[in-house]
């Protein structure tokens, strides 16, 4: 493992996405995007996908690195927005900024989006609203790419399908549940299998039952399964995997996983939202803090806790990236002649 | 069993409302809501449930038969309604009533309820949506009751917190997923135990693992787990349970489970959304049919499609009703003075 300063990674990532011809504003805010998951600690998501991801989108010319976003339909608190391909990294995070201002004149602002790519952390889109005192709720598909079949088998249907939602909680971390509607991401059981490690049983189905070599995804012997698996409830993680195909790609028009001929990530759809507690009650914060303290002096931990616990460290301490992916953004250093991060 | 025909079933049961002094078009709402659970097939969340729940709460006071649900705040597309204690089995659909007319205008509506009661079934609601061709998602939390744990164990937190998302599908049954956050609902592992049946494995976890006896839940020697269990996910049932809790009673003001010092499903909140499609885009309704039935086509059954057509043959040939419960029904029957459903 290498340590190098969350700043000089941001940086970096920036300095990449500017050498990829990204505007310098829509360039920082999508490293900050790709920064949050190695800064949380959910490194699956974090820079080890500009390479896998991020990268290929702009050489192939899948992703617009001067995407202009369209605003097809303006009713006030709903959009319909066009990404025109643009980083889901920062477009996301505009289309929550936007949700934002529409909710505080509202309650609640909505904006549904298609034409976008892959958008990294859904939690880190949903947490621009916490910083306005507002919930954000951030889901989206994967476009045309399917990666998982229903819990009885068959042809994959769907992507992972993840959704977030953030609230503020005054004093204490944000709340921020940012999850896969599948029981894992596919990042993470590829990070096992690079990393020549098992994986939970439950992550993947193979004929037998539970398969815990991560290596059997890709080699097509085993099915990413749904919340709930090996439980007794799997069709729950598949009905939400269906509610964000419905709500993110359905209501904007984007890529559908079960209509889809094409393999890829395009067409991605968004569903964006921001409701604003202070148009509609006094106290929402304090409330809020009582609540999450209460939630942790029951002893449990509560989604967000962690992550903002880990975010405080990595800005101090420094971000740990695993040594091949270090390697690796050193040669996309050398790709973009800038500098790479600066190993501590 | 006893077979009765549903619209007797539901002519009963709003009789049975009349005659606790619900207003006629409330009693038969109600009573419409709670039949909703037996013709699709929900038995659980059925009449079984009237001597259980709604009755108690009628009688005792905690459900305000004259409620007169007052709009606090007004921001067009988004409200906030105090529920002046109604029976949630109607004041969850007038809410979606009300959310829809604004999604008419606005292309979102979103109505935030608090001191609301037990809605039923979360489906029967969304679905309200979905006749004016629209999305509908209603989440309700279940008040100062709290009846799990988190996954770590320790005291209980919140309820069972269910969720429902409604989209229409052109010819195709409605797309509907109508869920707790826990495993299973309560009311299911009740059911088991009235039956003297057992479970599956994971919807309770004893101090040794899964449980499978339901009578432990109400003896206290095993907790209801989260969406999840027991497989490797379980936080993230755990979370979805906290977001119903943010959003339906966080956002309103409603009784907190965390903060609860009572034992009672009382001051109840609810998160009421519509969304428009047709007013962002042409074509909806005819891609939602296209996209469900890829689904069906690739051997999935998805949610909403079974209900349907149970709730078709429960109009066609009757609803089975279990003979414990049908002697219930003659019972209350005798006490308001009306004729009980007849036996088939």
């Amino acid at each position: 493992m290498t340590r190098v300063e969350a700043d000089d990674l941001i940086a970096f990532t920036t300095a990449v996405f500017r050498a990829h011809r990204l505007p310098e504003a829509d360039a920082r805010a999508s490293a900050e995007a790709l920064c949050h998951g190695d800064t949380t600690g959910t490194s699956s998501h974090g820079v080890a996908n500009l390479t896998r991801i991020y990268l290929p989108l702009l050489r192939s010319g899948r992703a617009n690195p001067d995407a202009k976003p369209e605003r097809l339909v303006d009713r006030g608190p709903t959009l319909l927005v066009d990404g025109d391909r643009a980083l889901g990294l920062w477009l996301a995070g505009a289309a929550m900024d936007l949700a934002t201002i529409r909710a505080a004149d509202y309650g609640v602002g909505v904006v549904s989006v298609r034409n976008a790519t892959h958008f990294g952390c859904a939690g880190h889109h949903a947490l621009r609203a916490v910083e306005r005192g507002m919930i954000g709720l951030v889901l989206a598909n994967c476009g045309h790419q399917r990666i998982a079949p229903a819990p009885v088998g068959g042809p994959e249907l769907l992507g992972t399908n993840p959704l977030a939602v953030a609230a503020p909680a005054g004093r204490r971390p944000p709340f921020l549940l940012d999850m896969s509607t599948t029981t894992a991401p596919t990042g993470k059981v590829r990070a096992a299998a690079r990393a020549g490690e098992r994986i939970p049983s439950g992550w993947l189905a193979g004929p037998a039952g539970p398969e815990t070599d991560p290596a059997a995804l890709d080699a097509g012997t085993a099915r990413l399964t749904w919340l709930g698996a090996p439980g007794p409830a799997e069709h729950k993680g598949f009905g939400l995997g269906l509610a964000v195909e419905v709500l993110a790609a359905l209501l904007p028009g984007a890529g559908l996983g079960p209509l889809s001929t094409g393999t890829e990530d395009d067409d991605v759809g968004f569903f964006v939202m921001a409701l604003a507690p202070d148009t509609l009650r006094d106290g929402f914060t304090e409330d809020s803090e009582a609540l999450f303290s209460a939630v942790a002096g029951a002893g449990a931990q509560y989604p967000g806790e962690p992550e903002s616990l880990r975010t405080r460290q990595s800005h101090a301490d420094g971000v740990w990236i695993a040594d091949p992916v270090f390697h690796e953004l050193r040669a996309v250093a050398d790709e973009c002649g800038i500098r790479p991060p600066t190993a501590l």
